[in-house]
């Protein structure tokens, strides 16, 4: 290797190593600054032919790692060009006749510094990038995940269980002095500070634990997808390229990315258990109402509870003994696995949902007729619509134009929906939770958290939010405590097995989710 | 390049690409995981031997490209250990029989992922890393520069000439519903939320601008360094591995990486000319008196101003079009370079500022006699000093072991000036300020703005911070406007040009500034 080498820098003021010397590498710096210039163009045609094709090439950044050219040419595509910059320094380092490695530290437009390696290798065509890794100055905050943070933003009041945790709270909940936003920038815009703190936001600063900030979510928590039009797509550091899952994506993404240990969110239909199996949490909602929505935006009251995501079996448990009410402990009954509800999944999903049920949870398998569950989840999500326009109606009516076209979609549906079929919704929802809890019974029902892995950036999703809510809404019906724990497919990616337990059994399910976790995976 | 290899990974149920092909990199695997090992238990002397020798080795991250064996080795010694980690997975690309490129994402315990891209070679003594990319996972926040960060944290309050900025203030400004901590964490756990904003903010969000965040300070601003005990020293990406400068470091760290536009700091004896120089910024401090303090935690009143720092000439002088005082236009007077001014600046930084005086502002030279100037500063630092004790000491005096050693000093040096010695200090000062004044003329001053470039991160300070200060006291001692123009030395890094004006004639100053910056550098 050559001890030094330099390409052009970008002005003649900038300090420059010695120059590149001649024919160590002819036309790599050619072909380096014709890859700048297409980056700065966003010439997507450039750029793919740039980069080495097949399934080898590298390129990965602080989202994560990309493994093969279309990968990393569905990302270009997605991205709508790189950030303008312009080269400050470039350190070459030939390796032999057809490879040389080229280290760039760039100067974006917006300030800061950023850095780039590059493997160049010598094609019949010319030079092409076979791995690149690429840094970008880290912004402030991660604005698809935070709407404000702090070291703390908010101190505990005591010290406790939770002593040394931090917490990611939904933008859901009051937090003294901050607004509520709810993920919608009209909403948060016309919000005044909140005088006091939600009740569970006050019950985990008293049990120890400190408030890093206020995370995001869906608009109004009406999504599973954690794909926010003004805030962005929350990262999925377990799964780069894929989407976060909402709508708790904020704290999820948070705990995932160790910002908090603790994610405050919510689940109505799923906002918890969702993002817990894109992402590989913990994540826990509770029987409905045993925890208090004191200070908590509604979305609908029937089936919203506060729920929580931790990257930790006994965090969890430990949270769930700060916010649930107390109770005598009993051994959870025997576990059950459904085919007919694995069916509703991905086979990659439910292959690792049913091994982890027979070989952790030591669960029999018993057939149901799910013939009336399409029933229950129109009924539910029937209930669920008129419930968020009672709860958001009068204000968003002139404002739908502010929502995203997914969440837009869905309260103009919700608009719709008349006394009379919201009346017959919720009786059907009560006959169906009577049914879920008495099949239940004093069992622990196991199936997947989620339909499939968390679906790539850009992927249509109403297909997928049809299936996961099949899921998701027996224990939305039901009422009833879920637990949703991380394991992954054969392919390693993330996913979850959900473990719903009988009514007020909260702390019992905790504590045998905590059991069976030995490890994260 | 082979299509695709794999090493080993850290647990068996992570999905893994194929096994690398035996043979393929004879010890190559061996190599990577004694530098695993050796990174895990921080064994510095296995680090530096799994690294190639000599100046073309290079490490990258985000605080910027350490180029020579020696550089990266200095940086390992002064860190304290990597992260705890395991690797997750590992692509190796054969390049030739003594190379190989080997990517490998890895899973910190504290969560997220990391990547790392390492160019190993084989070198007599078996294989070493020649270049290396890091990228841990991103903090929620980089509490070296914020202790509060939002999206914005505070909106602006109307539109104006500020509309699309961003503010970051220093942790001495009052900010409604936040504490001051002024970078003291007895401080800040004994503070109250404040009921409003300081005069300056409130100006600059009725101007249009958002308040990003609360920005960290040298602890009661009572250093030039920014490398606060608590919270770290402030990157700075202009210069990896170098201080920031202080005692404004967060606003200028955070303007510097563009995480705001606009830094809110103070300047007493160079608290916002330091940390531009250092940081290639402009940074500006107006006439003693002009621009309120009204809600800014003092140091030492008399010498005490709001300033502010930016990336771009005409900002800081829209800046001053919001704060300082309505004033005819008048062109600046000629600009006057004194030689045993820049003797008392390191050569590297002299040469530059004398060019920038000669080649841009046109500067004649001038002959002065500083055989008081050691006086000046010392009643300089005098009368700071007691003032900063009448300011702080009560509070203080049980709380000194709180502070850092350096900061420490100062106030435990400043409990001791007697109220004899502030007066005639006091005398001193005014005395220097009317010669000072009656010096400058109505002419424009051109000096270094700081003695030296940033010193290395380590390195002592003490010597440095004298030769800067008898640069520094002087605007500080005149209480006139002084503004910090970015330059560089021979060897690229930044420096600052300051020039110093009459009394009153801050926006002359600031337009001058703009005139002459063509462009940033």
């Amino acid at each position: 290797m050559s001890s030094v080498g330099s390409g052009p820098v970008g002005t003649p003021d900038e300090h420059s190593a010695t120059d590149l010397r001649a024919g160590a590498a002819d036309g790599l710096m050619d072909a380096f600054w014709a890859y700048e210039r297409a980056l700065m163009t966003d010439d997507l045609d450039a750029l793919d032919r740039l980069f080495a094709p097949g399934p080898a090439t590298l390129r990965g950044d602080t989202d994560g790692l990309l493994v093969g050219h279309d990968r990393i040419r569905d990302f270009r595509q997605g991205r709508g060009g790189a950030p303008p910059r312009r080269v400050v320094r470039v350190h070459v380092r030939p390796i032999d006749a057809d490879h040389a490695l080229v280290v760039a530290v760039t100067e974006p437009e917006g300030g800061g510094r950023g850095l780039q390696t590059q493997l160049w290798q010598r094609a019949p065509a010319g030079w092409v990038v076979s791995a690149a890794h690429v840094t970008l100055p880290v912004p402030a905050l991660d604005t698809r995940i935070w709407r404000v943070v702090g070291d703390p933003l908010v101190p505990a009041t005591a010290a406790g269980a939770l002593t040394g945790q931090s917490v990611a709270v939904k933008d859901l909940y009051a937090v003294a002095g901050q607004r509520v936003g709810a993920g919608n920038p009209a909403r948060i815009a016309a919000a005044r500070p909140e005088p006091r703190h939600a009740a569970a936001v006050e019950a985990l600063l008293a049990a120890g634990a400190d408030l890093r900030g206020i995370a995001r979510t869906d608009e109004f928590a009406y999504s599973l997808a954690g794909t926010n039009v003004h805030t962005g797509t929350a990262p999925n550091p377990q799964a780069p390229g894929r989407i976060s899952g909402g709508s708790s994506s904020g704290p999820a993404s948070a705990v995932s990315l160790g910002h908090a240990t603790i994610g405050l969110g919510t689940d109505t239909g799923g906002s918890i258990r969702v993002p817990a199996s894109y992402q590989g949490l913990f994540g826990f909602r509770p029987t409905h109402g045993v925890v208090s929505t004191d200070g908590v935006l509604p979305l609908a009251p029937s089936f919203d509870t506060v729920g929580w995501l931790t990257r930790d079996a006994a965090l969890l448990a430990t949270v769930g003994d700060v916010l649930l009410p107390p109770a005598p402990d009993r051994a959870c009954g025997e576990a059950v696995v459904v085919p007919e509800l694995l069916a509703l999944a991905h086979p990659e999903v439910a292959a690792p949902v049913e091994a982890y049920a027979r070989d952790r949870a030591g669960g029999v398998r018993e057939s149901w007729q799910l013939t009336e569950l399409p029933a229950w989840l129109t009924a539910f999500q029937t209930r669920q619509a008129w419930e968020a326009w009672q709860a958001h109606g009068e204000w968003l009516a002139p404002r739908l134009h502010t929502l995203g076209a997914d969440v837009r979609g869905r309260f103009e549906m919700a608009s719709r929906v008349s006394e009379d079929d919201a009346a017959r919704a919720a009786e059907q929802v009560a006959v169906a939770r009577r049914r879920i809890r008495e099949t239940v019974g004093d069992r622990v029902l196991v199936l997947p958290s989620a339909s499939s892995v968390a679906p790539r950036v850009g992927q249509g999703l109403t297909d997928i939010r049809h299936s996961t809510m099949q899921l998701t809404c027996l224990a939305g019906i039901g009422g009833l405590p879920a637990v949703s724990v991380p394991t992954a497919t054969a392919d390693g990616l993330p996913c979850g097995v959900c473990l719903i337990a009988p009514a007020d059994r909260d702390r019992d399910l905790l504590r045998l989710a905590a059991e069976l976790a030995v490890a994260k995976r």
